[in-house]
């Protein structure tokens, strides 16, 4: 039996500010932080070893694993960073606040943007400011694999092949895993792991900064998951993510 | 052209007390992020750029480069952790006190164990407790490559594969490397970039915390170097390394 630890970072400046992030590279907040510190607690007070991290190219989740790993003194574990693992992107609702939005366009039009599996939020201009095409960090991609806007279909598409060439051999070949993402690219993970539909995916919301286990049989099926420490506040946490994008 | 830069790490709490330190995992002081914040600002304020980062197994590195990156905006770059870019081993001396022992054994003698080329300081028992061969980190090595002491001499022979078959194909390969380290995992790779001779070697000491530039030739062989910054601060901080073993 395998165990793989997900982890979505600790709460971001945006997500204080309910602002949509994507690929913008916003820090933690003082939250975030505690967060993170107390995910890498957590994981050391159940006695959990790690032979390897991932983690996204983005600063929140990063810093979240740098945390976690310090809490653990585990800092001197190999971390592999991939964009694959990156969040969502969110294209022109980059930087827009989620309660401005529900107010213009309606809440079902927000919860269509945040949850819709296939139907993507309008697209960035390449030319716009705010597009990550030309970021040093992405130089060695297509210009077509850095995205303008991604649905979760989407996030899936580029989340699993990181999953089959890197993480999935990994923990086969016995190492045990951590990973550091967002909210976004974990929903992609476990909705593959727990082969969830199209439609229950939307009511899948993952809290900041509380690891989530899965026990996974030798064919990476899943056996069981769980959220280490008190499983209520991570049930309200995961509440209120759901409710981030209400007018 | 290639260059390289090599940071050791910034000021450590055994730094701090004048303590043995080697394999030891001790942090950074206060003064010790500071100076890695610093050596970040200064390499980003002279436009450095790096494909790929290598640090020790050991937190005083690897949290010297953290910051170092932090300050860089470039918390994605890939970071390669190897013990073979650990501080040299202190042996028995590790958490004891310089001055304490130069007190007991003479300046002459610490000296000798502090820059000896081929003189190793007292080794540990394996059986003390401050032995590091039941560190999980070092768990794949042999138990013979987890040192029980070393002198300079040995530091280099353990450095230098680690150069000859990652940091020095990167180079060669046209990644732009950074090193965060330690002062005698440095020393050795500077004695064997300049050629330094065994008996030059002893003069030559390492500051926390400030970039040393190498310039190297296709061959890698070295051009010039220098410190980032200000040169006699440099020199200030590497005169007050090589005082430290005095009673």
């Amino acid at each position: 039996m395998h165990k793989l630890v997900l982890i979505r970072h600790g709460e971001s400046t945006w997500n204080l500010e309910n602002r949509f992030t994507g690929w913008t590279d916003v820090d933690l907040t003082a939250t975030g932080v505690d967060q993170a510190k107390n995910a890498g607690r957590l994981l050391k007070a159940e006695g959990y070893e790690f032979d390897v991290a991932y983690t996204s190219v983005l600063k929140r989740a990063t810093r979240t694993l740098w945390h976690t790993l310090d809490e653990m003194d585990r800092t001197w574990l190999p971390v592999v960073h991939s964009w694959r693992l990156n969040e969502r992107h969110y294209g022109a609702l980059q930087g827009l606040n989620k309660a401005d939005m529900a107010k213009q366009y309606g809440d079902a039009q927000v919860l269509v943007w945040r949850r819709s599996y296939d139907t993507p939020p309008p697209a960035l201009e390449a030319t716009d400011p705010r597009s990550e095409r030309s970021d040093l960090r992405y130089a060695r991609l297509d210009a077509g694999q850095v995205p303008l806007t991604e649905c979760l279909k989407d996030t899936v598409a580029r989340v699993l092949p990181f999953w089959n060439e890197s993480i999935a051999p990994a923990i086969q070949g016995g190492k045990r895993v951590v990973v550091a993402a967002h909210g976004n690219s974990i929903r992609a993970l476990v909705k593959y792991l727990d082969n969830i539909s199209d439609d229950e995916i939307v009511g899948l919301n993952i809290p900041n900064g509380i690891p989530l286990v899965y026990e996974l049989d030798e064919n990476l099926k899943p056996i069981r998951h769980y959220y280490l420490g008190d499983a209520e506040a991570a049930a309200k946490a995961a509440a209120a993510v759901a409710s981030q994008g209400k007018a």
